[in-house]
């Protein structure tokens, strides 16, 4: 299964609705450009990687309705403004105009679903290499501690193929390495407040069939300073050129308690989501998403309705930002599909030195 | 109001039912021993000077029922069961020993319910020691920062009154600088899985009219690098006579995060919560409570019904430590009821000499 694909001539886009897991495995279709930049704000689909490619499916769409210049223009512009720290949505935008602005209106829409789908497997082979290049790492852990005991390995949200289109960039390692044979748990951070640790990491490592643990955001400290972690391994939804990574908010705190215990760090990213034009991470815009988010929780009763339910009380105001900055210090390394770099611009532009 | 009172001549006890706030302020009478162990056991009292106060007036309750020295070891050691990690409840029940022990079986109730208040008293002596001690600090980073922006305070979990008899512990000196003028905003960690934060301190503070703003526990970090946070404070469930300080799960992500900023950060606590037989943090037991707490959230939805939503996965298993230790090291200083001390083993005697 992949998170997002086209239907017949591509007028029609197949997503999972990504919030309705883990109790309901539910499809969404997305027909218009409002469907598509409404599925990325509403996080039906979410993910650096996964958003880039959907929106890049939603131009594809806008062309079909209206394939004019002023129309691609809206387009891109629309779905730029969706959601501001992940940096892989204009880079695929970018992507997309480079191709289809040469062109006549009328070889658009085609031209748009075929790179659509070039930009899906791209990712699809950059999430593999991912997972090619991190799970000697996980190996390599496993080794140093005897190899008779499971390998720990902690993560934060989800970075898995369900924030990508296949394999994912945090999971591919640790699928990866699971499929070679070496014993793996991983501990899930819960991932206040959309739970996506809780909802959509717990929910693939068990279809996969990988051992874990779910843990609410703020254990993970204990576990290090317990020895209970060998790894950490997370996403990115904006990497800079100096090696700073944006992902979802608490990301640092774990950081802060890798470094403190000794215990590696890693990100794991395609290159789509480096931001070679920003060196300090201090300048990536953090999004901050609606309070409900944070005073209601979502869940499933016992009955299986599907229920909101408020936790603050009403008088209190909340906040609510998405992302929080690692800094590069703090990352034992990167790993790409290109291979496994230190986070620091020489790191990175051995990988890349076509951006030297 | 007060946490916890006798009613009459003391064979009934009444309590808050903490599990009901903040959308519902319910009382409840202990009558029993079996009462009062389960109110600590379920959480509808909590917060380490509570729990100990709550003991004392369980001891109490048993020797109404049966005064013998049978009854009242078994009291003192069904109670110490109770919950592990905060030893405010092993002081509180080694006052009750000591005082109850030598007495004639039908002189203990009456004894009882007087020292079990002493105690209570005592606790509010401290807090509101604990706020005058404090609040100076809170005072002078507002006037570092220039006194015309309020001081941002960020606390975890809830030490305020509800974790106390009164006024509370991290709570006080905010009170004490709040009711002395001092423009004070307070950034209150929802403090999963029971979101203590949420639900107690956003309601607390709220009441007491001080201004605040209810994060998620992933928050604080990015505050903190931000610059939006000048100090933080939180309670202790356990203190070492080394200056260790096991606290709410998570405390030690946000002592990271502030000493990665140079931001100050304190404990602050009654002394009765100082275990002056440990040195090191890591042999205080951590408590592992009902996995519950993780798979489900409570709160209202919102036709005003308590209803518990399921938020991961029915397959996947969880694990749910309800403390972890702050080694003294990330400690700017110590609050307790005899002033401002290094969180150290002489910083701790030169406040109490008789310990030496």
């Amino acid at each position: 299964m992949r998170t997002i694909w086209p239907v017949g001539d591509g007028t029609r886009v197949g997503v999972i609705d990504q919030t309705r897991l883990p109790h309901e495995l539910v499809f969404g279709g997305l027909v218009t450009l409002e469907d598509a930049a409404t599925a990325i704000r509403t996080m039906q689909v979410r993910g650096a990687p996964l958003i880039g490619v959907t929106a890049a499916y939603g131009v594809a769409l806008a062309m079909a309705e209206d394939a004019s210049d002023q129309s691609l223009e809206h387009a891109i512009a629309y779905l730029s403004a969706t959601r501001p720290t992940a940096v892989n949505l204009r880079w695929a935008l970018a992507e997309m105009t480079r191709i289809l602005r040469p062109l006549e209106p009328e070889n658009r829409f085609s031209a748009a679903v075929a790179h659509a789908g070039e930009i899906a497997e791209a990712d699809v082979a950059s999430s593999r290499a991912i997972g090619d290049h991190g799970a000697p790492l996980i190996a390599a852990a496993w080794r140093r501690k005897g190899g008779d005991k499971p390998v720990e390995v902690l993560t934060h949200c989800n970075a898995g193929w369900l924030a990508a289109v296949d394999w994912g960039t945090a999971l591919a390692p640790i699928y990866r390495a699971y499929d070679d044979g070496v014993p793996i748990h991983v501990w899930v951070d819960e991932t206040r407040p959309r739970n996506q640790g809780a909802a959509l990491t717990a929910w693939e490592l068990g279809q996969h069939g990988v051992a874990h643990t779910v843990i609410v955001d703020n254990a993970g400290g204990h576990l290090m300073r317990s020895g209970m972690v060998d790894l950490c391994i997370v996403g990115s939804d904006r990497t800079t050129a100096g090696g700073d990574v944006a992902n979802k908010i608490g990301t640092y705190l774990k950081a802060l308690a890798a470094h403190d215990n000794d215990i590696p760090f890693y990100a794991a990213l395609p290159s789509s989501t480096i931001d070679w034009e920003i060196v300090d991470g201090a300048a990536i815009p953090i999004e901050r998403r609606d309070g409900r988010e944070v005073t209601h929780v979502e869940g499933w009763t016992e009955s299986g309705e599907r229920v909101a339910v408020r936790i603050t009380p009403k008088a209190s105001p909340v906040e609510n930002y998405a992302f929080d900055v690692t800094p590069a210090r703090l990352i034992t390394a990167l790993i790409t599909e290109r291979g496994v770099c230190a986070a620091s611009r020489e790191g990175l532009l051995a990988l890349f030195p076509e951006r030297r």
